[in-house]
């Protein structure tokens, strides 16, 4: 089982309006709405891959409510049948079938705030998005000793954990480190996905795995070279950073070496949730003992095959298998 | 009792944000929630008022339940006491004491689709408001039906009946007009306050009373001169028409005469609701038998009010019985 922790879950609301004119009223002409929060992405991808997952953060209020009640629908509702993409007249080869969605277990801490929305306002005249996000419910102690007792518990079945997105108000800056340091002792590999300052103080608590995007990085290090801004992102505590740099791919710096992977061609698309089906494939791979360079083929191949999806936050299963042995993975033969 | 009937009902997300950027992403500073659609506030002000009223409509799925939650507990939660306003030095004169906030009874219809949410997002540096309005469930035609009952039973104890605001989908556009008949046959005044081609048809089936304003006026009769504009709209078949002039008041032209309601200066501040208050004005000016030149200086001190209170929507009661002696009527002398 992976174990995702989503601190500030959220329900995900995505509006069409014709044109987004500041000031105006406008009728909004589609609705979609989905449970999200970075790490309950990652579970999303991890199931459709055949990985059972467990989902822990907070979930609260109605909207919270809301969100438990299409987390209970996911694996049935969002699993894609190979071949069902763009490309169904090319069927997938026999050597790698689709996996069952595996289930995603609801394992929220139910807190007294309010979980949040989200609003992802999308013009569909320039297809551009303009984001609204409410701040999360306001956590408090008890509530925060209540997740931690939650975790150090299913740590014990956990093959790897995932530490995803923002903190919501109320909950310390180092809660991050905290969580990192009882996987370790707990002997779970533990993959680290924020910013700021939880991304700092989560860093120096040694986690396995860090995979900040090109702007986390210059916020952490200071740096936007890829490659000096990921050593240092590794020198301050991470023992392996994998640097998502959008369009060009992923570099991983790791004790066993340091690879760039890139996708085989450049794609147009939505990358909203891309970096979170990143995390999903390097999580997998993990937990499969591949090694790095198929960790990574699996995560440029996933990554870009969200960006492709005409929903945003799912990935097109049959682009996935189609891109996978076409990544591009390219060892450096400098030390890390 | 009065009753109001909106048949789109809404939750009114209000979100602050530092700035509105179009397709940047913000955190939004802060959130207020309430329950909507023009009879709903119509209803808050008339219970603030002292009126006992009734609200029907259509409620569903998870926004409704939360909307029908936020209306249980209205009376209290939106009670203004007197003398709380910025005039709270300057007690109000013993003669009228604010009465106490009357229950709102929900007579709500339950529906299998989802109650629409809207969304004003609040620019906090220039005060500019953009909207964004979902359309409403789907109601079928038996949730119509069941709607009508309804509607037939609660009229039976009204004193009077307002029709209020957009229909949501799957509802006929003849659907007011329907409503209008039957209060009519039921000998229940009925005031209705909709747009387009509902108030087009409604206004057909001969209402007590219509409250358009400036541009709903020029939509309906394709004149921007609010005497002329409002002369053929009674022709068209509204026994009185009274039209909302935004900073210049309100024009009534009615079977015992025309007049002209004036604020006595002209006010800043956020215009939302302030159509809704007048509508409580009139109605609760019927309902207690007082003349049009009464209801009128109720109808332009209650929208005043509203457009000068902090929060959207809701009216300032001590602006309110300041401005309320101070609204100047005047009749003109020539013919309706």
């Amino acid at each position: 089982m992976i174990l995702t922790v989503t601190l500030n879950t959220a329900l995900d609301l995505t509006y069409g309006v014709p044109e987004l004119v500041p000031h105006a009223s406008h009728r909004v002409s589609d609705i979609s709405e989905r449970p999200g929060g970075k790490g309950l992405n990652v579970a999303r991808v991890l199931s459709a891959l055949g990985h059972e997952t467990v989902v822990t953060g907070f979930a609260g209020g109605s909207t919270g409510a809301v969100l438990r009640e299409l987390l209970a629908d996911l694996p049935s509702r969002d699993a894609v049948p190979a071949g069902s993409g763009p490309v169904a007249d090319d069927p997938a080869p026999a050597s790698s079938p689709a996996p069952a969605p595996a289930p995603i277990t609801d394992a929220l801490v139910t807190v007294a705030g309010s979980t949040r929305r989200t609003i992802a306002v999308v013009d569909r005249t320039t297809g551009d998005t303009t984001q609204l996000n409410e701040p999360g419910p306001l956590v408090s102690a008890d509530e925060w000793s209540a997740l931690l007792a939650r975790y150090e518990e299913l740590l014990t079945g956990a093959d790897a954990v995932a530490l995803c997105g923002s903190l919501p108000p109320g909950i310390h800056v180092g809660a991050y480190a905290e969580l990192v340091r009882s996987a370790r002792a707990a002997g779970v590999p533990v993959l680290l996905d924020t910013s700021g300052e939880p991304l700092r103080r989560g860093i120096a608590a040694r986690p396995d795995l860090i995979k900040p995007n090109a702007d986390e990085l210059a916020q952490l290090t200071g740096s936007r070279d890829p490659l000096r801004a990921t050593r240092d992102a590794r020198r301050r505590g991470a023992h392996a950073v994998v640097a998502s740099l959008g369009p060009d791919g992923m570099l991983a710096v790791t004790p066993d070496g340091v690879w760039q992977a890139s996708p085989p061609a450049k794609v147009l698309g939505n990358p909203t949730g891309a970096g979170d089906s990143a995390v999903a494939g390097l999580l997998s791979g993990l937990v499969e003992g591949l090694g790095w360079p198929d960790r990574l083929r699996r995560a440029v191949a996933l990554s870009t095959a969200t960006v492709l999806s005409p929903t945003a936050g799912d990935f097109d299963r049959a682009a996935y298998e189609e891109l996978l042995p076409c990544v591009g993975v390219e060892e450096h033969t400098t030390a890390a």
